[in-house]
């Protein structure tokens, strides 16, 4: 039986993220390259229906469209430039979409050496997390040439509910997932705080989460962490060294600037000390047990 | 003509938060008494419904259930305590319920000093603004004996949408309040921290507003007080000095416990920087103005 021909995407990076926004793509009747250095996740990806690849330069060989969803700047540029990287086996006119959270300045650089290639670069990162990646519900924080955008307007309507456009120069979208994070980041610390003075103070947790979740006091991070932090349970789902990373681009995007951000920097002070003392691998919101006396 | 007997409550401060009050308890078919230094506010009130007194003493005298919707301790001491205050004239068995913002250990000491009059305290903070004082859906952040909730209960549905029970013990409705306070004034200072660095970084404040207010970097102050950053325009709704004070009482309370709040204790300077240079009665929006270049 043959059908038209499908729309071919490429997914480089298969964590929980990349995982699900490959699922999407699948339902939503593309045909679906991924590939990643762990075995694991390419078994996963052909039970979503995907095809597995082994190196990024297959991806980039096969898609027109590239969803590059690792984690940092350094992955980035390995699975592009590194070692059967995608970059060199990609056609002209074909376009990656950078979604990492990464500094401006390295995008900046990226949409430069991809352009000597004649491959499109839309700066894309992503909120939303697992649940909007497996859910097609992501947000996207885009900036790039119309001529990205129109060449994967189809792949971000299956994986998003938002296109948020910053304009055509890259690095616009990277700065403004990095003010997001930096929301993201004061409030996740601001929960702990004010949750581990709650319980110094004798307050009930349980009776105070209800009473502020939907009130003045809240944020999506208050609702989304605490449930975490008061059961005590810190499996992680975003690994608290995602801030350090995170608010650490703040920082440096801040002094680039002469630009004071007195909460940024307390905050990454909270969760570079959780990291030191070892906690960088477990959930973010197991910056709490910054804290005396709660949940040990 | 004749119907039943009216029950009567008393408000005592009638700023909008007590003006809101008065006419949702009007509303809900109460003799509202109220009293003010303003005379201003008891035209209003008269204009809602209610019955303007002198002095706290004639509120007292009249009413079972007095608020206070003052807005600190010194006013709360004042209206009960002071010259014409209210508790000389109240009835044995009646309830005040105390909303100001004020410390724990005030509270406690406001319940001894009541107990020995034979009156019944409810501490009672509250939270949801001016906004839900007039739709009477305010959330009630309480503490206190059995009776004083019983002798209130009526009136508490009236101008509530949620009680939030804290115990029996007076000072842990105002601990929690204080944890609200907490997070709502991070918070505050959070969004104008990341909307001015927005700006610096060229992006467009209104897209990134849109792009961050339902997503994960989200908070209800961001959501509230962001436009009127964007804006720049600062007419009080809640005046900065109101976060001065209760970061500080945060600060206090965590001085007594040794116990660390970082992030309140950068909030509280970033507020106390935008008071000690002159904008403590305008909107608390404007701590943005304490970052170069945005909204002057």
């Amino acid at each position: 039986m043959t059908g038209p021909a499908q729309r071919r995407v490429g997914v480089i990076g298969l964590g929980a993220m990349g995982l699900g926004v490959a699922a999407v793509l699948v339902r939503h009747g593309f045909e679906v390259f991924g590939c990643d250095v762990r075995a694991g996740a390419l078994e996963k990806l052909r039970q979503a229906g995907g095809i597995a690849c082994d190196t990024p330069a297959e991806v980039g060989l096969r898609c027109d469209v590239v969803i590059i969803l690792v984690v940092n700047a350094s992955q980035t540029e390995q699975v592009l430039f590194g070692n059967d990287g995608a970059l060199a086996r990609m056609r002209r006119g074909s376009v990656v979409i950078a979604c990492a959270t990464t500094s401006a300045d390295f995008v900046l650089g990226l949409g430069q050496r991809l352009t000597e290639q004649e491959v499109l670069l839309l700066d894309a990162p992503v909120t939303g997390g697992v649940k909007g990646a497996a859910e097609g519900s992501l947000t996207v924080l885009a900036s790039g040439p119309p001529e990205a955008f129109l060449a994967c307007e189809d792949v971000l309507e299956a994986i998003s509910s938002r296109v948020c456009r910053f304009g055509g120069a890259h690095g616009l979208g990277s700065k403004a997932k990095m003010v997001n994070q930096l929301l993201v980041g004061v409030h996740i610390a601001a929960a702990a705080e004010a949750m581990a003075l709650a319980v110094r103070e004798g307050l009930d947790p349980k009776v105070l989460y209800e009473a502020i979740r939907s009130g003045a006091g809240s944020s999506w991070a208050f609702c989304d962490r605490v449930p975490r932090m008061v059961e005590g349970t810190f499996e992680p789902e975003t690994a608290l060294d995602i801030f350090v990373k995170d608010l650490g681009l703040v920082l440096d995007a801040a002094r680039a600037n002469v630009f004071p951000t007195p909460l940024a920097a307390t905050a990454y002070q909270m969760f570079v000390s959780a990291s030191a003392i070892g906690y960088g691998q477990q959930d973010d919101s197991a910056i709490i047990k910054l804290f005396p006396a709660v949940n040990r």
